[in-house]
């Protein structure tokens, strides 16, 4: 809790949103650049929040039977090299290490981009009998991907933190059966913690994972009109099980390569929530993944001081069941305060002077909406646990309110890259499957197409390149 | 849960203790060999250790008031070499990444060994004047040291997981007052929950950590006599602050260099546990830390299967409390099964058949000592409860009885090299505090000094080396 003076952010969100966001960002010392380009300092306000996502992912997990584990960060070039596609699709990213000390090494080591060629080469010793399976695995650590084009503030940083669920089964038909539960878990953390909307859908062959046969993920809009890939889940099929020997006796005493997906969500969300809820005064952060819920400003002058304080530290023990902080620092004014924690995002702020201590009351300021009430002393903790909620889900409320407002229709080509140009935002398409028409479209108008929503209502339409039928909507968007 | 045949441990640990130890690591699916050699990969029942492990440090982390961020793997080459006394500790032990993709980078990047040099680059801006001290950081992350020593499976492997606590203050004094903080959190962490003694004291200058003015070290006692550090924690003085620039604005308003602790404790300590608890049948987890502390093995026949099961699974619900696990698989017998379980180190099995559901009791059988009772079905929870609070203290108990066993005595030299060779062990001796004196005993006995103990009566001696008065008690060891 710095005592120096903290200039607020500057730049408008409807203005400059990109460097809105740097300075919100930075200003809200939730993170800061690193002496390695690319790479993301995460300061205690900011890790707080993957801190509150991490555990309530986890005992989702936990609680659907995946287990943790922990694989090395260094994969021999050789395992990298035995799943065609994946090799492919990553080496143009990766972190090499060379040398050791001052020797250089034989075999190069990738710093992991995301770790199905070490785990599975591991793994296949650990299965024999469809009784080993399923085999449901996960790990919480950092990955490395040297992105060539400019790298994004925690958006598309160079090294990030994610969950990598890597599961086997011994049927395609369990396989697939995981796709709902993982997706409903990072549904549930999407929208009911980090209060963010989606698209969940299925990702076009084009866009689909290197080594996988099918991506689902959930899209995200941000407030640029530009969309961002959330969460994902991949069907792997027996690709990887077929490349690193994952074999197992079945039930009737067969030979089978076992079904394998994979899992994640990662430090991007932190950027997307950010770049969603917060606005010119600073960071907005939902109650439930905020570092500090609610802060209580002690407003006093010399005479009353000890009086209030006094009493604001028995209030503070009514609210020990929040993430709570008295700011008692006696060199700052009460705005000032104000404005900090303002920019720092804190959900909800409780102002007490020596009026509210005589009246035995406090005031509550909310962060999202700057709505002020009192409430009796008596009752307060309940009172706080009440607007932190009503945040909560005003936030996510909001945050849908603007998905539905910039989600629009486009029925021609010239619609399409009109609305694109001129307005972004997600755009519902009709389109046939084919992979030509989908290339017709990024070369017409841009973007591309983010994902087909799983839960939508048979539509019939046509392809808006090439008129054939068209069993379902598509969500089409300039994505980062 | 394998189906398959597991072979138990064949090696024993007081005859061949390298090879038991690594079988009782393998078998039990504790941790597995990587592809990349002295990496570990950590398997369910070993990455739940250390989560266990993290857990309750991190509340108490949390509770002393230092808060978790997270800071970049990769350290450019200039910054490591920034303190002097650091890059030479750590640089031949660096492994470097000098390529992204198919580019060669200008500067290579190190892979943290540490983090000091990163972390207090990008720190130093944060600070301005002595309201922003204290400063306590931690974080939870990998790390890479490529010992140039072959690596021993756990105890000294080339990636290994920690924390790393990084803390700023504005006076020396308050920097000293943190260590006892730090040992006392870390004392708790290894005895209450490892259930492993140690001696807590102050490294010699030779073997003080590189950058830092004093390093303190909890030592351990390995069954094979040899002794290994556990966790530490280091006053760095205002040696890190000078190279970096952490300067703030002290009370009187004069520039000054901020004064700064590091600590932490690793993965290591998995090994440690395990080596020192383990038998020959197995693992041996302290009920605190084990992934599963308690399983049921329901024994049935063709005839009883039906009831016992159902009756088992309502018992389940008692033991919802518990890290708990049904074993209902049909294709084991009981003692197949209570050989699994053994080797995987669950403290507490609870069998459960036809002639105890018929009596209302089940009988529990603890895996440290084998010893059995019956318990009745009404007060199932509350009896574990009490098995698992036995076990885990005569865990300690057992182990601090073979620490003091093995701790001897030694005042001469001559005696000193007897002892080490013959028996090995901790040695406890009297030193005058002189290198030179150090440096002799080092090449005629072997072994080193270990650590001052910080809590010692008053012990007047003479030096085992040169005779010169010796106020306080060294403890010397062969160590890992």
């Amino acid at each position: 809790m710095s005592g120096a003076s903290q200039e607020g952010v500057t730049a408008k969100k409807g203005e400059n949103f990109d460097e809105w966001y740097t300075q919100v960002i930075l200003k809200s010392e939730i993170a800061d650049y690193s002496p390695v380009s690319g790479c993301v300092v995460y300061r205690p306000f900011g890790y707080a929040i993957w801190e509150n996502i991490q555990k309530e992912t986890d005992a989702m997990f936990k609680e659907a039977g995946i287990t943790n584990t922990y694989f090395p960060i260094f994969i021999p070039e050789r395992l990298l090299r035995k799943e065609a596609e994946h090799v492919e699709g990553f080496a143009p990213e990766v972190a090499w290490v060379t040398q050791t000390g001052n020797t250089k090494i034989e075999e190069r080591l990738a710093v992991r981009p995301t770790s199905e060629s070490l785990m599975y080469d591991v793994v296949s010793r650990w299965i024999r009998s469809w009784r080993d399976l399923p085999l449901r695995l996960n790990q919480w650590n950092n990955v490395v991907r040297w992105e060539t084009k400019n790298p994004i503030f925690i958006l598309r940083s160079r090294e990030f933190l994610w969950n990598e669920g890597h599961s086997l089964f011994s049927t395609r038909e369990e396989a697939d059966a995981e796709r709902d539960q993982i997706l409903g878990i990072y549904r549930r953390i999407t929208e009911d913690y980090l209060a963010i909307p989606g698209y969940v859908g299925k990702k076009t062959k084009a866009e689909t994972f290197a080594g996988a046969e099918g991506t689902y993920s959930i899209e995200h809009l941000l407030p640029d009109g530009k969309a961002i890939q959330g969460p994902d889940w991949h069907s792997d099929g027996q690709n990887f099980s077929r490349a690193f020997g994952i074999v197992f006796i079945d039930r009737d005493g067969n030979k089978q390569f076992a079904f394998q997906n994979t899992w994640a969500i990662s430090t991007r969300e932190i950027g997307v929530m950010l770049a969603v809820h917060s606005d010119d005064r600073g960071a907005v952060v939902p109650p439930k993944l905020a570092a500090v819920q609610v802060v209580v400003v002690p407003i006093v002058n010399d005479e009353s001081k000890g009086a209030v304080l006094a009493e604001a530290n028995k209030l503070m023990l009514s609210l020990r069941r929040f993430r709570s902080r008295l700011d008692d620092r006696d060199n700052l004014t009460p705005g000032r305060k104000f404005n900090e924690w303002e920019l720092k995002g804190v959900p909800l702020r409780v102002e007490f002077g020596p009026r509210d201590m005589k009246e035995g009351q406090a005031v509550l300021v909310r962060r999202d909406t700057g709505g002020k009430r009192t409430a009796k002393l008596a009752s307060l903790a309940d009172e706080v646990a009440k607007e932190l909620e009503a945040i909560q889900s005003s936030l996510f409320q909001k945050a849908s309110a603007a998905l539905a407002t910039n989600t629009r229709d486009a029925t021609t080509l010239d619609e399409l890259k009109m609305i694109l140009s001129q307005k972004g935002g997600m755009i519902r398409i009709h389109w046939c499957g084919d992979v030509t028409c989908e290339a017709k479209m990024r070369e017409f108008a841009g973007g591309k197409i983010l994902n087909v929503p799983l839960d939508q209502k048979p539509s019939k339409g046509r392809c808006l390149v090439c008129g054939r039928d068209s069993p379902s909507i598509a969500i089409y968007g300039k994505s980062y």
